[in-house]
């Protein structure tokens, strides 16, 4: 387990990754088969913002950054920094002086297990980020860890140069190998869903649309009027 | 415990549930006794609204929305979808296809005790919703559950058909038959604070108004000067 | 443990802990050793504010106020309302009536560790706050606590006229003795920073600027390029 | 919402209750639809215990054990005293005094989402309990709440006179009227799983004894073999 | 705020401590005004045991145990060691090794609000410690933090040479000046309960012994026969 | 993202697995650099077991065991089970049955990031666990998911083959290709551990055998002595 600097990573084509932004997060999640999607704990500093990127992972110790300085250096424009600790961390790891580095490369934004500072700055910059905390403390730039390595972030693997979208609905990953496969489903599934958004709008229902009224008898499911339920002392499950 | 889709359920007084919507949470909590309170777990994923409806509560498997879709028939104009499961769960369950459904058949909006998705989208619509988590983690349409039986959400026992009223300070329910009797206790409460901002704002302490000197001395608290609590030692509890 | 409310308790510089609210919670928190920040958990119920004030402290037993209501008659123009609890409390123990009273006094806001109701009415008033949770949840006034007594609130210690400046990245207390030397050191760390930021918007690295290089590799951290990684098996970390 | 003491409330039959509890938490949980359980958030002070009574319930404020005291009239030999509060709560509202009470009139224990203290006294006492936390902090006996209301425990809807039975995996709730049903059912369980239990123990596979390998067909999962795997990317999902 | 090693602190009368100890935890923490406790998230690695001890207090970096071992040098017997870190930590900052050293100059136990190693060893050892997790995670040594200066733990402040109590209900803290009037209130308390318990063996009750029936009719709490509490919809609240 | 059931996949050397076993969790993790451990959220059911094993890996649905099924039949003697799902969980997703399946294939535990039940019949059985959770709530097999892929578990990658020992203090994940020369690592790291342990023992200072001394004062930790510390206002930080 040496810590490295892994360079000259290959990302996933930028073109794509492009395209997968526009089509927002929960939809590109269930074009993967509802993968990939790093969990409701990593929340928006700023609302109506929806970006895509190829990742640059971080792997720092808690309350240090130090590796996220040598992150920086790999970045690219197009790229998204990626960064998490080795056990749990709420410190306020990376602010707007880091947000300037990275905006001067071209980087699109931040996701971080752990916390973000200056978010008044930050937004005020529109540099965007998506974080497990906000948090003013401060870390130190002592202990070693590495950049480019497969990363745990909010219970998904995160490989460097894999697509990253997020917006309102927090992040989802897609594998750097997978991003014109999930675009082609992605598509597909949009105008699946458009066709459904007209039906629920004229009053259709999901029961019919999507045959689920079988479903919930093969299940056993039973339809039962209000009094006879109470009746029936149904209420006093 | 058989699963079933309660039909026909009464609903609370829709004038009545509108009268106490316009009250806000806060003022109808206190006014039926500081009850019904769904609890801090439960955030809107927008500003500035404030909203009541009359309950269809759902109970679903995590992970699975199948009942959501069963629930929405049940749904008429006024009315508000209450969703929990079975267990704790974060994922996405509710989302803009849902929202287009519900809005369809004149639903104010959704209280979740789970994620929702399409948070920028649901904000565009204008439709409401308070939820446990956002989550773009999508779910399945595989096991059974209930509709329109008495569920347990946040701590308090919801039971369909009756008033729910959110706002910025989360979620209130109150029992279909009293609604008539909260609705006057929380005017009468009004009228009351309406007085006591007014008093306040003229610098009068609560202290007086609620007559709470007598109350301190009771209790044994004690005032005192701050250099004489130092120098006995007090600073040092 | 007697309960006692201090009164004539001295703060810090009013005018100093203005100058210091205006440079901000994270270059305060930098500036006096990344000390005194109260965590994550306290979140501003608003967008955009800074303020500072002086701390009225105060200690509540959960579910009860009666104590905010004593510590309002201590608090003078200038000050900053601190609430904590014995044990962890979220009701809403602070709302709009209380916020009167204290704007009435010329109170800057409030930092509290619990919760928080009303708002909507909060953020209308122009009121600021900081709390643990936002909550409809009432309390009573029926048990015996504190004001201006040393408290436990978010990991650090807050005495009785300390410094408290909040903003978007949340709260930071400065020892009331320490305010002209926070003060300096805020302001040296601020003009080292707006150099930092030149350098690093023209392209500069954090690595660079700070020397981190040199760390880097006495703590073994290798640069190794990526088809020469994954060769090597690296990538199965 | 008035404050009760609702007294001479019906019991589920305690001869089967006790049979019920022989059973355990689980198969009794599974035998009444999967329904029932408290959650994992009630664990037991202690190991090995198994038990079942039928339901005492006590409403109370935070950090107040006031009604506990109200609900130790109402509860008689058989009874299990179950508490909650109406916001969420760690306090020790309950020790080794309470215990000696309810030992005296039979009652079988205790469950409590909120804390229980004097923890090693109620081992040495034999007194089972399982509660949300294990905190030392006293309460105050000033705020009125009910005894016998229904209430929400753990997700749960618990009604005066349910039975409940605990043990290593928690707690779960049957509801009076279903206790004879559950009984039949969860035996049923019983004699089944004593089969399935044999064949498992003998080399067979739940794939097989549950007919699962052509739902996983039927669901899209593939089997393929490592290397095959590894050479197709699949590694890298 | 500077780093530092306070030397020679006084501490609290061993002797009032060791009489303290055997008291328990619940016991003092009444005595004391129901002050002092370090909260439920402080949990005994070990059943069964009570100590006390007087408090050598070190705040450490997150994932960095420097500072430990420069308290360990402050420590003498009759000490417990009481750790914390500057942001929340779980790793495993505490095992053998440490214990070893510890115990080597009568220290009596650990108390951290971060997390513990090595349990088994620990257990084996019968060195007794509370923490906030159990954690094998490693630290490094490269941050300055402070020894023997006041800190925040559990939501209490500990000052050094503060009597430290310990049992299974959790930790509680006595102000050093403190102990003797502590010890008093404790033993008195304590002869009132062995008075309290026998007559609530005998199944007295405390509604009676506490005079609580006045109490809870002034409150309001209304005593109605269930039948008719069913009849007026009162269940249905 | 294809569903897969993985055949066939390579293990780590059984073997050295065991050796790497009988160190124990906290020296294998840092003997491979502090890498690899699953963090503070699993704990184990049972006190004293240290346990090794090969891992297959398991991803399941929330609520759903049906992949544990199809994983039984890819164990075989020596391996460890390994289970996640795709969004947190805390159901009882394993119990008796399916450990009595495992045991017949010699099997050696199972670590679970979900929950557990029949925890009483499992300490009987002398099975080991550790989990996320112990809670009865019982569990569907409805939906598809993968056995033998790479996992995030706690905070780490889990792929399948990979050694996994776990003990009191928590599991730690060995990658296939590393465990020899964690193995030496580790060994290495024993003796030397075994040298401190006497020199500790005998009252030697880990400042001094570390080296710590200089640290701290390059630091700029200062030693002061207490009055002087209190008379220059140290305490009030």
């Amino acid at each position: 387990m040496r810590n490295v600097v892994v360079t000259g990573t290959p990302r996933a084509d930028l073109g794509v990754v492009d395209e997968l932004a526009a089509l927002g997060v929960a939809t590109v999640h269930e074009a993967i088969g509802r993968a990939g999607y790093l969990g409701p704990g990593l929340r928006p500093i700023q609302d109506g913002r929806r970006i895509g990127g190829t990742a640059v992972t971080t792997l720092c110790w808690p309350g240090d950054n130090l590796m996220i300085h040598a992150a920086v250096e790999q970045c690219q424009a197009g790229d998204l920094l990626v960064v998490t600790t080795t056990s749990p961390c709420t410190d306020g790891m990376f602010g707007e002086l880091l947000a300037t580095s990275l905006a001067a490369r071209g980087v699109r934004g931040l996701v971080i297990e752990a916390g973000v500072r200056d978010v008044a700055e930050l937004r005020a910059m529109g540099f965007p980020a998506w974080s497990a905390a906000v948090s003013a403390q401060g870390t130190v730039k002592e202990t070693a860890g590495s950049v480019n390595v497969p990363v745990s972030v909010g219970g998904q693997i995160v490989r460097p140069g894999d697509a990253i979208i997020a917006d309102d609905d927090g992040v989802v990953c897609v594998p750097r190998a997978g991003v014109a496969r999930a675009l082609a489903a992605a598509r597909a599934r949009l105008a699946r869903e458009e066709q459904t958004r007209k039906a629920l709008a004229d009053g259709q229902l999901g029961l019919d649309l999507y045959g689920l009224r079988d479903k919930l008898a093969a299940r056993g499911v039973e339809y039962v009027e209000h009094a006879q339920h109470v009746a029936a002392g149904g209420d006093e499950r």
